[in-house]
């Protein structure tokens, strides 16, 4: 279970695909795949939550990692760009990382 | 502290905030007084985390809520519209409703 917290010691990653609706079922599909098959096994993979939009629009990768060089070294590994290939070529990807600056739970 | 799950009873908001660098630190201010004075008194109100993008672009609200009903009922509330028209003076929000479809941690 991934937690989201002001002091943990991750980097966020937010991936945000912009899909056409009859191809946001494959996208989840995909992204699946490519975690289990790579990311999860790359040095500072931490955790990664796929979320799936109502209206078919929008899919949602929240990922954490150990730290921005170990996000950044993926780019390096040819079975992530294999993936990538087939990712892009359905959805536009706007990613981004971020910290956690501030939380408020009821 | 926010949980991340596939079977939480939750619905997501994940809301995207396009900014300019300069006006990043201000949207952060505006979203989290916005949460601390009317969001989370709201019915339904589970959680909301601010996260900031290290290259200043970006501002994203990751937020939980008990229904997809509670979340929606806001927008009747002069309150939450004062206080969006404070925030989208400054920054382009894209927001969308998810549903947590796969969760992977290591």
């Amino acid at each position: 279970m991934t937690t989201i917290s002001e002091n943990d010691d991750v980097v966020t990653l937010i991936n945000v695909f912009t899909v056409e609706p009859s191809d946001q079922q494959r996208l989840v599909d995909l992204l699946v795949t490519a975690t289990e098959e790579v990311m999860r096994h790359r040095p500072g993979f931490v955790s990664a939550n796929i979320h799936a939009s109502f209206d078919g629009k929008r899919v949602v990768n929240y990922a954490q990692w150990e730290s921005r060089e170990d996000f950044e070294a993926i780019f390096e590994d040819d079975d992530v760009e294999s993936h990538m290939t087939e990712i892009q070529a359905i959805a536009d990807a706007d990613y981004h990382l971020y910290e956690v600056n501030q939380i408020e739970s009821s």
